[in-house]
């Protein structure tokens, strides 16, 4: 790697200032589900557009509320700045296409390089994951009906093998998805790209027996608590909860060192019919 | 109880409209912690406004940031509609008090007695508590220095015996809280009430021996699944990762009838000094 080597996440999340608070991004085929841009995706063009606004490198806490599907295109992103305090800031993030809102982003940033040493706790370990090579690359499929999304050309995805028996009609029962997640073109994981990693993997119920199909995100709130380490992140989905046609789905992010990196919940919507 | 009777919650809770999207409120003493309002109280009076300013009876999901430390007294909510679809509506509180901003909400509500019937699926089930009356009364104690705070005497918290070492120096050592929780003067919890619920508990890492002493929330976000049942809620809170100075604190909170009605996550900040 080279300092003027590029990498095409940087290139698809880059963001550009119109006027003060305002900037637009191009929401870029390739990184999409079906034609419809990876809400990681979109989540992570408007933090970093709040990164660029607030001067503080590292989200820390973000919530995404998605109020209409976005599309493939040009977005305008408004910022708005809530507080600006001693070590965190937060502000707000309107997401907009044609004047019509899609998605409305809270953050509070930090700069997590200067996190005060203090005595940490782990309950939680990275997924008892096989090497990725002994993992299941998950990849389009021409003209099969439930063919992953486009965007897993861009983030690689090695599923558990276990995890993958909902593809062949073999859910295993259990509301949860492992696997190991990296760039397609090597990029390095860090803070700005997490929320693509969130986003990415198929939804955790399709292994307890729920229809495949597509189950729309609500609200995806994301803790990131440490700089990845380079190396593919090993990740846990699980679901603990579906009713009143709801579900959530909470993940567990590691870095190449086995250390946590993020947390995320979301709350999504579980089709009426064919479940 | 009849239809005139009037619940302390509801008269602390009550928000007034002075203008098109502004509302005003009173944090009342009693419902703090040591001088500061009970975030859950805060947020609980937020989405009150947003509520009534929606139209929506349910919060199904809210996140509050809370940029600055609240004071008992006077508060000021600026109400904005992202957006009202059929089913939901997405709006933001933003908390104010002599123009100072407090605190930032977004939430999306709904009718959650309109919910459609799904499959529905849980991995998780109410924690395993004694009886209340064989729990631990929380209660505040003249001249304590770490006394239990005075919300301790709105909120009825009657914690699991072994969660209550923390408070004679014998944590045992997992970051777990666990215990009932009511309005002590026997209103019913209902979905407007749910964030007091969700941030009244001693933080479960007293228990694995972190110092007692104020830990602020930097953000909470709490997902509202169901209209609760009458009776004391089974709640069981953990935390997953302390590190780089913050922490997780995940909550599921179950009704009277052993029903998940809410699961809430925050990050807050330890205190850089005695840990």
């Amino acid at each position: 790697m080279t300092t003027t080597e590029t990498w095409e996440f940087d290139d698809v999340s880059a963001v550009h200032t119109v006027s003060p608070g305002v900037r637009r991004a191009e929401l870029t085929e390739g990184w999409d589900m079906g034609g419809v841009p990876n809400g990681g995706y979109l989540l992570a063009v408007a933090v970093r557009a709040l990164a660029d606004e607030t001067g503080r490198p590292d989200p820390l806490t973000v919530t995404c509320h998605y109020v209409t599907p976005a599309r493939l295109g040009p977005v305008e992103i408004q910022t708005s700045v809530i507080r600006a305090a001693h070590r965190h800031t937060t502000a707000t993030a309107l997401v907009t296409q044609d004047d019509a809102r899609v998605a409305f982003v809270v953050a509070t940033l930090t700069d997590l390089s200067r996190a005060p040493a203090s005595r940490s706790f782990a309950a939680l370990a990275p997924p008892d994951l096989p090497a990725p090579e002994d993992c299941i690359l998950v990849q389009p499929v021409e003209g099969l009906a439930n063919s992953p999304p486009p965007i897993t050309t861009k983030v690689e995805l090695r599923l558990r093998p276990e995890d993958v028996g909902f593809a062949f009609g073999e859910p295993h029962g259990r509301a949860e998805m492992m696997g190991w997640a990296s760039f397609a073109d090597g990029r390095p994981p860090d803070t700005l790209s997490l929320p693509v990693f969130a986003d990415a993997f198929p939804p955790t119920v399709f292994n307890a027996g729920y229809a495949i199909g597509w189950m729309p995100t609500l609200e995806l709130t994301l803790h990131i608590r440490k700089r990845p380490a380079p190396g593919p992140l090993s990740c846990a989905f699980k679901t603990n909860l579906v009713s009143g046609g709801y579900l959530e789905i909470d993940g567990n992010i590691f870095d190449g060192n086995k250390e946590a990196v993020a947390m995320s919940r979301q709350l999504a919507v579980v089709p009426r019919t064919r479940t």
